[in-house]
């Protein structure tokens, strides 16, 4: 059992949860909590160590490990190291570390059924993202594509907004971004960019075929580059003085519109 | 110039941010940043007594600030002790006190017109209120009722979420939401609950006339007298593993359906 905070394992611990670069160079991130954990069972091959503390383990698994880890490593942590290691508030005695998962964009962009993409230009809120890949998986998006600049889904504030989405739908961090959504065009991809200025609403849209939903950066929208290679933009009316929805909500309406004139409903 | 971080006003802020008692007790809250003070001109007779950096002064209003301010009461604030009573990790050097909108719960569910409700059971998070307010705003929402319960709207991480749609969409807390849930069915609004054993499908629910948007917990959605109450539990679609949508997101999807329904767009 660890008993102490300045044990090795727990300060590495402390470095995945906090650091995006010791993340990249490990290939490998924090997943915490009861409904996480049992979200990563169903994805093992990515499961690398797991860490309960002692009361979790009483709790949930008092006829032992055994049966629900077989061969996967774990450790026993004290109460009140548990409690310094973990991201939470209110820790809840489970923690693991898990291997990124690895997608192709290739085979992202390459298939050529009817189906929609999700494509995220900066985005900067741990929250916002979260929201969105958890929205995305719901609405049936095929993948999401991000710029490099957007925020790390391995943050620990995305994977828990994800709620296990993250282990779901397929994302991949492009590194070039413009030439990735000319290549979309050529492919005949309709590329439809939510938009302050957009000529025709977000519900008058054709989604049918294949296409890539565009949405920009909380604070300042799409850059010019990313709106001008949009095949279309597209606007969400809006009452009042709201100056703009937040980035979250703006890609739930246009994932949920294509989905439905997929599904017709 | 308040230049100790000890000063009685500036030990007053910090309470109004931290606790929701507090704000209780004064009617008072502390709104924060240049967007939302310029927000908060824009409804003067709430504006209280402000508190600029110097640097702010400098940048902002070289020329003084009689012309903007007139007789509200201000300070200004060494760098210093700004960053430490703000609550953000990078302060823009403007902070106000301002007093609580009042609402009358009356006045929203009486008139007759046609009209979007939205009704809110337990919400707790934060960031979730915030964005409901500012997306209720965008789609035409008469009025927003939440529970007791739920987090309170002068949280500063609520305020920030807004984007200022606080000071425009009205809000009440009802003392007995079940009480105020028959009142409205009896008037003959419709309640609409985001429900995950809805019989119809959100996009195929009825919005004409007045209607209330039921939406529950995070956690564990609408209680079941919520749900009872209800004239109809609308189902959100959802495609993949995903065991429910993020509050917002969910309000967001039947928001928008109700102004599309009206404004036919």
């Amino acid at each position: 059992m660890i008993t102490s905070s300045s044990n090795a394992q727990i300060r590495a611990i402390e470095a995945l949860l906090k650091k995006s670069k010791e993340r990249k160079e490990q290939k490998a991130f924090v997943v915490e909590g009861k409904k996480m954990f049992e979200e990563l069972l169903s994805r093992r091959e990515l499961l690398k160590k797991v860490f309960f503390s002692e009361s979790y383990v009483s709790e949930y698994y008092p006829e032992g490990l055994k049966d629900i880890l077989s061969d996967i490593p774990y450790e026993i942590v004290a109460e009140h190291v548990f409690c310094q290691m973990s991201e939470t508030v209110t820790p809840q005695g489970v923690l693991a570390i898990a291997a990124m998962p690895e997608y192709s964009l290739e085979q992202m962009i390459s298939s050529k059924e009817k189906k929609t993409l999700l494509l995220l230009e900066d985005l900067r809120d741990p929250g916002n993202l979260g929201t969105i890949l958890r929205t995305a998986e719901a609405a049936d998006v095929a993948g999401v594509i991000l710029t490099k600049e957007s925020v790390d889904v391995y943050n620990p504030k995305v994977i828990r907004s994800t709620m296990g989405a993250v282990f779901r739908v397929p994302f991949v961090y492009a590194d070039d971004f413009f030439g990735l959504l000319e290549i979309l065009r050529e492919q005949g991809v309709r590329l439809l960019a939510a938009h302050l200025k957009g000529n025709k609403t977000f519900t008058e849209a054709d989604y049918s075929g294949a296409c890539g939903i565009l949405i920009g950066n909380e604070a300042n929208g799409l850059s010019e580059r990313a709106a001008e290679l949009a095949t279309e933009k597209v606007l969400i009316p809006m009452a009042g003085k709201t100056e703009s929805l937040n980035a979250a909500v703006a890609a739930a309406l246009l994932m949920y519109e294509a989905f439905r004139s997929r599904r017709r409903f």
